[in-house]
């Protein structure tokens, strides 16, 4: 492939946020339902195009293995009948959500007659940056669809050809439910500076959603003029408090960081209260499984098996079998740590008493905070949201798992009978 | 004044944000009605402190008339007993609000037993950079501190003593009401490299909401690295239809253009269709009202008194006297107009066809979309939000008048009895 330059990539660019400015209006005069219709369509031509996909996606195993991707990662970039079916399936249950457009959110009258009225818009034309897995090429571009927005996905390198066939499939569904084609694009070429350009996209690309690893997401965000709903680190936190069941705080603590140790939600840190009866059972069911733990001087006296944390350790996201422990010396101490170590995505108390939890969930400024249950619940279908387009871990918009409402704005509406404002 | 260098001013900027991240813990543990007592007490001190302030208000005004300000800026950099009066006033009612800090948004409850639910809460640091009116001091503080946030605030050179002599006053009361000084802060220098260290201290101030003319609010969205809440420019649009009564075309026509020429608000383009009856008596209404007419070639051709549109006017925010004015074919062309002109801050349909009326509700896609009312209406005031900290013309988070519920965001809780994720 010729490498087009850097102005025609801009001018690229440029071209396809037209095109998909113009498919979103066309996107959102349609009805809730022809959007949701074109949706099925656009799972079942998933299925029936699947062995052009899985064709596509081994000539994207042979190139990874060809450039030594890690065992891992080749198999996030894998699939199969059956993950092709999830991919399929996952689309439906995109198209059988509520369509959050066209909601009021609220109204009222004003004592001049003025009536106001809040209602939910599609955000526009959304950019979706993204690495390895190729199911995010239909789940984001489902949801954007579904709210009547208009995707433009670039995904990663090593996924090309699956997410080439992937994408003609769903527009090939989509194109046949009245969708136009532009309303779904992904980008023809893998230039990096494509992605640059879609981060400069200000005015054209209403947002950017990136998903992939932390290099991907500091990029995006020091780079963008586009709005960013970003998703950093889960540096998850469980405290375990002096009054937590003892059974319920190895259950839970186990869950939370071996249940998957590489997903966002998992806990990276445990703090233990220092009035904790458990402690030794928890630890030591914590190293049984397993699991290699980093402690401060106190936690590494309860068992031999705890190295020594450093300074980093409470900053780091491990997101592998390795969690930090630090003994804290009640509520105070734990809010304390949370909230000079936390990244803000999830964390978690496990306690009997009420007033103990109450204080936990108040204080604790994060975009979700769990009494008595697994951080792995830090998740759009857990939460009924039906699936995700990330977790955000801004302040802005939306916080924590972003579904179909974050992907909407709003307008106000103001009907009159002739008001002049004095 | 020495000014510091650079690096000292990042440093400065980063002390300050520490400051107002730890004064928001505070003031995030007060409750709401000693953070609306603590305003009523700053209200109190704006009025006994008012010598002092029309004193420093004073030395701004010489300073203004020395430098060369324009009257129409030296007006709004005036204060006097009233307009004080007005500031103290529009405190107390900030403090009146409803507080939007606690609220619950919405709750469930999972098939597995977990209680979900979203509730709002402060959205933390905000920085305002904003020009020449000094009341913004008083009216961003209130606000902010109202939903629990900490304020940084950065008014313009000219009104630099009127602003600390308002932001001594607001401390005063504000820390006679518990409230930590941290929680309102006024940067103690007017170098410009102080803003670009706000609009760098991305983690530290967690938004950025300008308030100035298009020169500022450029800047702060080409440099920001923090989320910025900014209002553009006020292209705003109002069609008479076809069906457009004659009467409440001219009225509602005439205020929405000449009531105030220099708010956001203010019609620019006036689209009369062509099958509306009145269009000659409406153009002489606004030209013997002083305006002035800029028109397309149908529009010249109902008074000798319309000079030719040049290209750029439909792109124009006048913000005085002139008004330009295209004759369209018909629903489809006015949209058309509108989409590819506004600014999608507030556009506006004369009709009495209530088909009309509700296409164009629907299909116009600004922050705020007016039926037989007066553009100037967009106003959070009029729209019944106590105050506004500005007017959003983005598309995320928050959009049109943004009051305390801009300023917050939410977290989710969720409480379980020691459920694991299968």
């Amino acid at each position: 492939m010729t490498l087009p330059k850097p102005s025609s990539i801009a001018e690229t660019i440029e071209q396809i946020a037209r095109n998909g400015r113009a498919a979103q209006r066309q996107l959102a005069a349609m009805s809730s339902g022809d959007r949701a219709h074109a949706l099925m369509l656009a799972a079942a031509h998933l299925r029936e195009g699947s062995d052009a996909i899985l064709a596509a996606n081994v000539q994207d195993l042979a190139a990874g293995k060809e450039n030594g991707l890690a065992p891992a990662m080749l198999d996030r970039l894998k699939l199969d009948e059956a993950r092709l079916e999830g991919i399929a399936s996952a689309v439906e249950a995109v198209a059988k959500l509520d369509d959050p457009v066209g909601q009021v959110i609220d109204q009222s009258e004003r004592p001049n007659g003025l009536k106001l009225s809040r209602v939910r818009v599609p955000i526009g034309t959304i950019g979706i940056i993204y690495e390895s897995r190729p199911n995010v090429t239909a789940d984001a571009a489902a949801l954007c669809v579904r709210a009547g927005n208009a995707a433009i996905l670039r995904g990663g390198s090593e996924a090309v050809h699956s997410n080439r066939a992937i994408h003609a499939a769903l527009i090939a569904g989509l194109t046949a439910g009245g969708v136009p084609s532009g309303a779904v694009q992904l980008l023809p070429t893998q230039d990096r500076a494509a992605v640059g350009a879609m981060l400069s996209a200000a005015g054209l690309i209403d947002m950017i959603v990136p998903r992939g690893g932390k290099g991907l997401v500091a990029r995006v965000q020091a780079d963008a003029r586009v709005p960013v709903l970003a998703h950093l680190d889960g540096i998850c936190h469980t405290y375990v408090h002096a009054s937590a069941d003892q059974a319920m705080a190895r259950e839970v603590a186990l869950n939370a960081k071996m249940r998957r140790t590489g997903i966002c939600g998992a806990m990276e840190t445990l703090l233990i209260d220092t009035q904790f009866g458990g402690s030794t059972a928890l630890v030591a069911a914590l190293l049984d499984s397993g699991c290699a733990l980093r402690g401060d001087a106190r936690a590494q006296a309860l068992d031999a098996r705890i190295t020594p944390a450093s300074a980093e350790d409470w900053d780091t996201e491990y997101l592998e079998a390795v969690l930090s422990v630090a003994i804290v010396d009640g509520m105070d101490a734990a809010l304390a740590h949370i909230a000079r170590h936390s990244s803000g995505h999830t964390d978690a108390i496990i306690a009997d008493d009420d007033g103990a939890a109450a204080q936990f969930l108040n204080e604790v400024d994060s975009a979700i905070v769990m009494h008595n249950a697994s951080s792995q619940f830090a998740d759009g279908a857990e939460f009924g949201l039906g699936a995700e387009i990330g977790i955000a871990t801004g302040r802005l918009h939306a916080r924590g798992p972003v579904a179909l409402e974050g992907l909407t704005t709003y307008k106000w509406l103001v009907r009159g009978s002739g008001q002049a404002r004095p």
